[in-house]
C-alpha cells in the first residue's frame, strides 16, 4: 500500500510520521530539533529525518509525497512561507522547493491548523461531515476551514486565521497589530498572562503561592491543575477562556452554520475548566445554534 | 429569451421583477403591500403581482420560474420560513408550495441578503469573482456568502447571518438573544436608537435642536443628514458604525480570505460617513488586510 511522510514543523518540536493511504500510522519520530538553531539546521535536520523513515517503507511501497504543516502563512503557488512569527528568519525562503529537491519527492506545504482540521474531517472527531472548523489552543490560537470536504485557503491562502477574529474591541494588544483578538484570552501564553494579572492585581492569593513554589513551571498547564483543584483564581481565568471561545464560536455558527467544530492543541486538555462557560455563552449568543 | 421573476419581500414594500437570462431588468413593479395586513393578504397580492408581470411576457418568453427573497431563515427542504422577526405568523406556512400551486410555476424561496449576494456575486460589485461577502444594512443587518460562485448556506441553511455576529461582547442586548451583535451598532434602527441616546445624554445639542423641528421624522437619513452638515455628535454615531463594521470585516477578511466585502441596503448611503472609521479599523486590525 503506498504510503506518505507527514511533518508538523512545531516552534518546540519537529514531529515526523509515515501513514498508509488510509491514513494509519506505520511510523512517528519526534526530534529535539529547536527551530533556534535556524532555517537551515532545520532544513537539513529535516530532511534527513524525512530520508530516513521513509527509506524504511521505500523498499516494499511507494512513496506517494510530503506534506509539511507549518505555522505561518504560505503562498501556495510558490511554496514559501509568507510569513511566521514563530519561524523567524524562514519567510521568502523557498521551502517547498529546496525539500522537493533534497528528496527527489513531492512535498506540499500547508498552514498547521489547516492540516489539523482536514486531519479531524479526514478521519478524526469531525470524519465524514461535509463541513467543520478547527480550532488550534496552542502558544497562540489557530484555526482551519473545511468546507465540501476541502480546505478552505481563501484568495491568497490565508483564510481560517480564526486566531485574530476580535471577541472584545478594547481587549489586550496582539501580535498581529490588533486588540482583543481570540489568541489574547484562549491561547496557552493568555491564560499565563491572565494568571500573572490576577497575581500581580493581589486577589489571587492560592494562584500566587502555588506559583512562588521554587520548582514550579509557570505554564497553561500549572494553572489548569490549581483550576482542578478548585483555586476560584484560576478557575475565573478559564471562565474567561471559555466566555471567550464562545463569542468567538457564536459567530462561527451564526456566520457558516458548519457541521462541526473542533477544538484541538494543547490548552484544548483544559477543556473540562472551559466548556460550561462556553456552551452557555454560544447558547446566549446564538440563535442559530439555539434553531 | 426565457425569462423569470424575481420577488423582494421586503418588511415595508413588496418589489416584484422580471428578468430575462441575462439577467436584465425587463420591467419592475413596487407594490405597497403591508406586511402588517397579514401573511393571507400579502401571499393574494403578490401571487397576483406575479400573475400580471409574467403575463405580459409569457405571450413571446417562456417563463423559468420565481425567486422570491424572504427576510428570514428558510428550510429550503420544507420551502417554509423557519424563523423571520420581520414577518410575523409566517413560521411554518408553506410558502413556496403555497406559491407554486397559485402560479403552476416552480418557485424558489432564499434568505433575501443570500439573494442579494447572488445577485451582486452575478452582475455587480463582485462580478466574476469566485468568493464574497455581503453585508446589508437595513432595519437589521442581514448578510449572504458565496464561496466558488454558489451561496453558502451551511449544514442546516442558516449561514450568512452575519448580523448576529459579536463585535463588542458588552453591547446593547440584541432581538437574538445575545449582545453586542453588529446589528445594534450598523443597522437603521441602531444609528436611530444611538442619536436618541445621545440626545438623552444631552452631549448631542444640534442633534436635539434639529430632532425636536415639527416636521422631522427622526430617521438614520435625518442623522445622517446632519452629519453631512457637519453636527459633530451625529458624526460620532456614524464613527461607531465605522468601527463596527470594521471589527466585523477585519474578522470576515481574516477568518474567510474572500476577494470581495459588499455593503449595500438602505443604510449604506451613509458609506462616507462611516467609511473613514471602517477601513481605519480593519488595517489596524487585520493583519490579513494589511498583507
Amino acid at each position: 500500500m503506498p504510503f506518505a511522510i507527514g511533518v508538523d514543523l512545531g516552534g518546540t518540536n519537529l514531529r515526523i510520521a509515515a501513514v498508509n493511504d488510509s491514513g494509519e500510522l506505520l511510523e512517528q519520530v519526534t526530534t529535539g530539533t529547536k527551530v533556534a538553531l535556524g532555517r537551515d539546521a532545520v532544513i537539513v535536520e529535516m530532511t534527513e529525518a524525512i530520508r530516513r523513515l521513509a527509506m524504511k517503507f521505500m523498499s516494499r511501497d511507494r512513496l506517494l509525497g510530503v506534506g509539511i504543516g507549518v505555522p505561518g502563512i504560505i503562498d501556495a503557488s510558490t511554496g514559501m512561507l509568507r510569513e511566521s512569527p514563530n519561524l523567524p528568519g524562514w519567510n521568502d525562503y523557498p521551502v517547498r522547493d529546496e525539500i522537493e529537491r533534497r528528496l527527489e519527492s513531492p512535498v506540499v506545504l500547508e498552514n498547521d491548523a489547516n492540516a489539523a482540521a482536514l486531519g479531524e474531517a479526514w478521519l478524526g472527531a469531525a470524519r465524514g461531515l461535509p463541513s467543520m472548523c478547527m480550532i488550534t489552543l496552542g502558544t497562540g490560537v489557530g484555526g482551519g476551514l473545511v468546507l465540501n470536504g476541502r480546505v478552505w485557503h481563501g484568495m491568497t491562502g490565508m483564510a481560517g486565521e480564526l486566531g485574530h477574529i476580535v471577541v472584545d474591541p478594547n481587549g489586550p494588544k496582539c501580535g498581529c497589530g490588533g486588540r482583543g483578538c481570540i489568541e489574547q484570552f484562549a491561547s496557552a501564553t493568555a491564560i499565563v498572562r491572565m494568571a500573572r494579572q490576577a497575581i500581580a492585581s493581589g486577589n489571587a492569593p492560592e494562584l500566587a503561592r502555588a506559583a512562588s513554589a521554587a520548582d514550579v513551571e509557570f505554564s497553561a498547564k500549572f494553572v489548569h491543575n490549581l483550576a482542578l483543584q478548585g483555586d476560584r483564581s484560576a478557575q475565573a481565568i478559564f471562565d474567561t477562556v471559555g466566555r471567550s471561545l464562545g463569542v468567538l464560536l457564536a459567530g462561527l455558527v451564526n456566520a457558516l452554520n458548519l457541521n462541526m467544530y473542533v477544538i484541538g492543541g494543547g490548552a484544548s486538555n483544559s477543556l473540562g475548566a472551559f466548556a460550561p462557560a462556553m456552551f452557555a455563552e454560544i447558547q446566549s449568543r446564538s440563535f442559530v445554534y439555539a434553531a
